[in-house]
């Protein structure tokens, strides 16, 4: 299930705030029109959001493609400002962004068309290089997976999340294709219903076992001995290990430890932000409360109470057992075996 | 707010389901439809179920007050059985029919009419108890809190959930009342968003600052320092200090305990089932999968998906600071203590 690809000169995006009782892809090729898409959630996932943006700054080139130098370098500019204001948290957005700039910078004698072709390129690279950093990722997260294991997830860090294949769900994925029968459960996660509404679908296609369950009863089931481990995603890891994702991934690492159970985050080495030393750090950004108070369209909080929406929250490295990335798998202390890891080649 | 109260020879029952966007109120003469009311959670919360089985116990008494003596006391096995077969973990229901069927039981020698006109009486006498009962334990429990507090609190154990008043909420009112500065999170608690449509309500209906979260999002708060202190309700408390609650009251209570935040659960004596030594005894009552499938009729997960919906948890005595009754506050060791404070008159 791919939720961004490239065909016939215009970006897919299969609508994810319809999934899963409506199946829509739109067609784009306005870089405007995909920030929107991001902002609005059309499109979500770190690394998925990182593909889209890359395509944007590609759809923006083109779009200035027959402008004088300096106005098309101006107008990139442009471009890549209204990209990168679409959501703050995830890095994979910066990073990719910033790949698509090194691109441009490092052509700027090129003529126009050249660069734009280069441009082009690169967002079809970085989706490609994300299908195999998961697959690779995949393999090494599916050794940590235990024959008969259930693992409870939370958010959608699935294919839907990423160009393909996804990084939690990759994981699972993997462990599935190996013949390690395990069963899932998905935690619904409010406010989004990406649990229910992704995850839920993703794994129902695949035919691997999932319970949905709502986000308060994660610990309940823990408590019961029904969960033998937790693999998440990350919308940005600092250099310390620490680990922004989807809120309420915070709670579940609380509840994981309490029960003596692993706490895995499944992320590509481009989800770690070597800039920032700790997860106080990271901006987390707020949403709109209608979210909360509104559940498809439909009012279910009195009219005016006050709210709060923060997306995304820090998991601190204490509470992660270790990281799976597509370079291999990274246990604390993560201050000294990330950057380790990511020397590798 | 009274969710249940008893006029001109009817019950009258606020449609908890529709608020806050319709304010319905219910009137009941038939015993059946008083117990479909509570299987479908038009009236919920443990005190008002056990007053609303009350008054259906007196409405089945007052539908066979014709009837010959024995066919009488036959037919009322029937009644007190479709009220107790409605939901099977809150305590009061059993409570409250116990006490009516000890009515009967202890004036069997008089005639029908007058043993009808006691379980009127008895009813009434539960109702205006357990406003009482709120009030008391919230001068109790308001002791607990300090000046500026921000409490948490998780599903309704507020006036809807009591006969006025509330529990968990009564407590909170009472500081409020006592010029304590305090506010509130409200969780939504999922799946029937007690928190989002019925806290967040009666809050806001009288002027104490709440603040309406999901559910996911309690674990990030306290990490933040933003909350001081737990409050919940309880739906049967076992002898040594076990409380069974709505599902996600588990994972809150664990949350605070990694936080350092105490944890109280409001409720009155009648919640305390001694015939149980540990929470591992209650049943948990297992709902319809569609409140999580759907929400206000709309799908949010793909068909078929396999769900699991525990309506409750049980919150280990390790993990409650104190519980707050009408007669006192009681601390651990629970085991003693609580059979001590139950003595008291």
């Amino acid at each position: 299930m791919k939720p961004v690809y490239y065909e016939d000169g215009l970006l897919k995006l299969i609508d994810q705030t319809k999934l899963p009782t409506e199946f829509i892809v739109y067609s784009y090729s306005d870089y405007r029109e995909i920030a929107r898409a991001i902002v609005d959630m059309i499109v979500r996932g770190a690394p998925a959001i990182g593909v889209t943006a890359a395509y944007g700054v590609y759809f923006g080139a083109r779009e200035y493609a027959d402008q004088p130098k300096e106005v098309f370098f101006s107008k990139m500019k442009e471009v890549t400002s209204c990209l990168a204001a679409t959501r703050p948290t995830a890095v994979n957005l910066f990073w990719a962004i910033k790949r698509m700039e090194d691109v441009i910078e490092k052509n700027k004698d090129k003529d126009i068309k050249a660069i734009v072709k280069l441009l082009e390129k690169e967002a079809q690279d970085i989706c490609a290089e994300d299908i195999q950093m998961c697959r690779d990722m995949g393999q090494h997260g599916a050794a940590l997976i235990h024959y008969g294991d259930t693992i409870l997830t939370h958010c959608n860090a699935g294919s839907l999340a990423t160009a393909d294949y996804g990084t939690a769900l990759g994981v699972i994925r993997a462990a599935h294709d190996a013949g390690k029968n395990i069963s899932v459960y998905a935690d619904e996660t409010r406010p989004f219903l990406q649990g229910a509404r992704l995850t839920a679908y993703e794994l129902q296609a695949d035919g691997i076992p999932v319970t949905l369950i709502t986000d308060n009863m994660a610990g309940w089931m823990m408590k019961q001995g029904k969960i033998d481990g937790v693999i998440v995603g990350a919308d940005r890891i600092t250099s310390n290990g620490d680990v922004a994702n989807k809120i309420g991934t915070y709670s579940v690492s609380v509840l994981a430890k309490a029960h003596g159970i692993p706490m895995y985050v499944a992320a590509p080495t481009s989800t770690i932000d070597f800039s920032m030393k700790s997860g106080d750090e990271i901006v987390i950004e707020e949403r709109n409360c209608r979210e909360i108070s509104h559940i498809c369209g439909i009012q279910v909080a009195p009219d005016g109470v006050a709210m709060e929406n923060p997306a995304f929250d820090v998991t601190p490295h204490q509470n992660v057992t270790a990281i799976i990335t597509e370079k291999g798998v990274v246990y604390p202390p993560y201050d000294i075996n990330i950057p380790k890891l990511c020397e590798k080649q």
